[in-house]
């Protein structure tokens, strides 16, 4: 049995993790904490809660000195950073969700997130927290930088075929499409009902996103070459989920048959990945799950490969992976309290 | 003032046609048909127009012999072919909104249409009916056969760049993201809110849809010479609208700026066509027009562009360019009915 | 001809009136305001009309001299009763979108808005814009207070029963169903996606929402005699649209058929009621149009009568109405832009 | 460990079910059937579950000779009451979810269903399945029959006024809102998404839905007198859940504080019932739960109350419920397997 902590409890992935964490057999969720709401019971935040769960919400300092063995920190970018380090020095580990880990260099960092990294001497301890790449050097970690939403539903797909130097690295094409949760849950127009109901929105189209950074920056580790993608992010009117379609183009002419073996060898066991032979993911076949579904189709006449997954953007894209990580971390059975 | 029939009326197509048509200022629709329900008034099939219009849906026998100036027909395919002749013989114009006519020669429409076709000869007659490209040739038509709905997405935002010879003919990538009207009206589980709510479809996906043989024809006609697409399909969580993401390889390098001038200056003086150049389209913005959206975003350090168009697929995706087409053969305002 | 402006124009409603009013053959939109994006253009803030109309938005200081015959406010309540008077004094007529002009006495606007009213003597003056009831004194009138959209959808169906004196006027129970945007565009978590997506919201149940009083008033005034309501409201995942079930004792027994020919007699010229004999409405009949769907249904055995409405709550519940009510200010079709 | 089949397991219900069993510990799922898929694997219709349970679907002669502890019962209405007495004669348990056990005599069944009941002396033998009422009786019961969606919303929110004889029994009103797939999985037009989208669709308002009698039957059990009850369910464009809005009139005056107290007091000690003090229920704070969620409002200067409910109807509302009952059947913890 372990104790843990999650800081920036109330947003859509802390409530998550809530969940997970409170029904996990080996751990004990000492306390979590709110800016926001700070002072106020839980569920007064998610009613959902009330009377089932009435923990009270605490502020960041007052929890400062209880010690805990793990802390999730969901705090927005550029202000996990902060908070991260004091943890770290009193040997808690941490699994951060932000991104402010997630890149290997000062340099990209400050490219794709706009300011200085704080403590880029992290950024080398940091492990990138895709279990199914890392799985060791997370057992090892003492931080994890659990990865975004999108790069999970791109790199879990293509790195069977970067890894075997299948695919040009350079022209690959990233359309996903992801449910409101994804963009979190502070005031926003585009996230109200009338806005996004009846739409598809694409924004960031071509490399603006900051996930494409993080993206390339994994792919390239994989294919040890430098990678560039074409990342295209659209908002639809649902909840959760995320589905990436993959376009990359094919070194060698593989069959169907080949190409699925491929994957299907890499992931064959992978307790969260699925590769469905005979039909293509959707996003209701993984929602409430921490699982990825992956379908390749190869077209014919042509060197080109499309590569679908899907996840759901809370669980596999966030805190269901966060908890797999903790899972890893602390020696425990890696599918414990995801089934 | 002309008298018109639709012969299918109700399907989606067939419903969004007959409130088009009553309203239209130089039409009367003097009969509308129907098997399902011959006998029965349209407003027990869409009880919006209960006491507003009630007309007594006809069996198509019925109505053989009830001379009007123009029949839409928003029969399946495959149907089509057997009942349009018999109007053009009398000298009614024709609107088809099957696919029946859609392809240039029988061999086309049987590859992707797996029968023969029943009366080939009519494919060189048929004239292909999206406004922005063969203006002059609809409005002489006898016989047009309206586009369908994911090509009318693909191939107005790419005319521009083709007729140029700018972008590789075989390297087209469309992602195109439909709203569930599209499947049509007919039972269906996939169709069922519980099915498609909270959920990505693809489906599909390389060149298995039917629209890609459709797309290739008609590009291949724009740019002089074969091309290829891959074309990806999904249904989103919504009732109406179209978004496609259109991914091209630029032969020489162009500007952000002169992608858009090219678009611009192409669709300068259509009243259906915007261009969009400080924002992406969303299908929102085109919900209850007939009207196609169209951004480009020219990927920076790449000779990639992404080309994104937004249509309303049971407006400029079907009726609504249907009534576009009879305006222009029967000499009416373009845009009569249509604002 | 004549000249219009809207103050608060970039709300749900506000949006709503100025596509009515641009399409109106005999109306001239002269400016529309907006405190929180004046300067910027209409289309900034709603896409839909980027490069189709590009009005400005002025500052409300910047119209004061600007004559026009009509004014629309669409500014909320408690702060439109400020601005309207300075109109009316200019021999503007104004026809007011906020409660601030709906109730009869400045006590019982000050009972049910928790303020003093600024201009009592307005409340005299000002006509109660239901066309259905008031018809000659909205032709009449200089000030019309449009009627809140749930207060709509009760008052129509109620009417013929209360004329005739056929119901217990202190045992009425409505159990309102709403789409999200009748809360407006203002930020609200309540209003994002993910909060009311798969949720049944019911809210201020019993005497607790301030259309209570709204209601109250005019079915007393139907009555002629004091009538108490018990109104429910609920929030349903979608846009627009409301459904009232509304349970009603009467007081003597009367037919199904009896019923329904009270309902149809009452409003048989009316051309915004529709009254369904053999189904029950449903708010996709109405979306769209400015109607009121009305049935009923006597509960056999019993003296219950359940009388049940749909309307479009931003059209006959909000700017349908306010541009029906233009009509009869200014002589012109009831119908004109409406249809 | 007990052996379970699942009798038509591939509706809505009966895939909820197998998820609950299949995780259930003490529980091991011998088979399904399904009469339209027999022969394929579950995860062929529902592919969530391929490559995690790829159990066979039987056709149920197939299982007739297999002798299970407990089957589950999830045929339709007028086909269950021919299928579940061969179970009970080999001494299986039986948990029917359709209607076909759950009025108290054939006359009453005949009445609402339209048929004969085929066999008349089990229904003094089946317990009604709602642990909270009868909890011993299903304990010791060999056939259970588990109530239906609407009336679990309702039953448990109105017996601890009934049971207290401080309602009237015969001026109850409830006004039901549900999601889609109450309809079950069957192909139907209004289920598609775009006919329930943005719609509210009333129906069988009035004493005509045939929950109408069982709620009657239920409430007159526990207020030892006839209730007669106006029950109007509404159709609301969600997925799950149930949320029912009950008009009562207190016999004698009491303050919302009794009547909170009433129902606290009388549920304190249930699992799967949450009363609610400070805020309403509404349908996500139940979703995916077995909790039923109640409130009460005592309307000021009346003597109304409104008692508000909220449930998932796949859960509470039908299979979540079975495994309670079942928990109760074979001595095991309550709770065991929903939480």
């Amino acid at each position: 049995m372990i104790t843990a902590g999650i800081i920036g409890a109330t947003g859509y992935t802390g409530f998550e993790l809530f969940r997970l964490l409170v029904k996990h057999s080996k751990v004990e969720l000492a306390w979590a904490t709110s800016e926001t709401y700070c002072g106020k019971l839980f569920s007064d935040v998610y009613p959902h809660l009330k009377g089932i769960n009435d923990m009270i919400l605490k502020a960041l300092p007052e929890i400062q000195q209880d010690q805990v063995d793990v802390v999730f920190c969901c705090l927005p970018h550029r202000t996990a950073m902060s908070v991260v380090p004091s943890f770290l020095e009193k040997q808690t580990k941490v699994v951060d969700l932000s991104a402010d880990f997630r890149m290997g260099t000062a340099d990209s960092y400050s490219r794709w997130y706009e300011v200085e990294h704080s403590c880029p001497r992290l950024l080398g301890q940091a492990v990138y927290g895709l279990p199914e790449l890392n799985r060791d050097l997370i057992s090892k970690a003492s931080l994890v930088a659990n990865p975004g939403c999108y790069p999970t539903s791109v790199i879990l797909p293509l790195a069977p075929f970067l890894e075997k130097d299948l695919i040009e690295e350079t022209d690959i094409i990233i359309d996903s499409k992801s449910g409101v949760s994804g963009a979190g849950r502070k005031l926003s127009l585009r996230a109200h009902f009338v806005e996004i109901n009846e739409n598809i929105v694409p924004y960031d189209i071509g490399r603006l996103h900051r996930h494409t950074g993080e993206i390339e920056e994994q792919l390239s580790n994989l294919a040890n070459r430098q990678c560039r993608v074409l990342f295209s992010p659209h908002i639809v009117p649902m909840e959760r989920g995320i589905l990436s379609t993959i376009y990359v183009k094919l070194k060698e002419d593989i069959s169907q048959e080949q190409a699925l073996g491929i994957i299907t060898n890499r992931y064959n066991d992978e307790p969260f990945i699925r590769v469905l032979a005979d039909r293509l993911p959707e996003t209701r076949f993984v929602q409430g799950t921490n699982r990825c579904d992956i379908a390749v189709s190869k077209v014919d006449g042509t060197n080109r490969l499309v590569v679908i997954s899907a996840i759901d953007n809370l669980l596999k894209g966030a805190s269901g992976q966060a908890v797999q990580d903790m899972n890893l971390m602390f020696g425990f059975k890696e599918t414990e309290g995801l089934q």
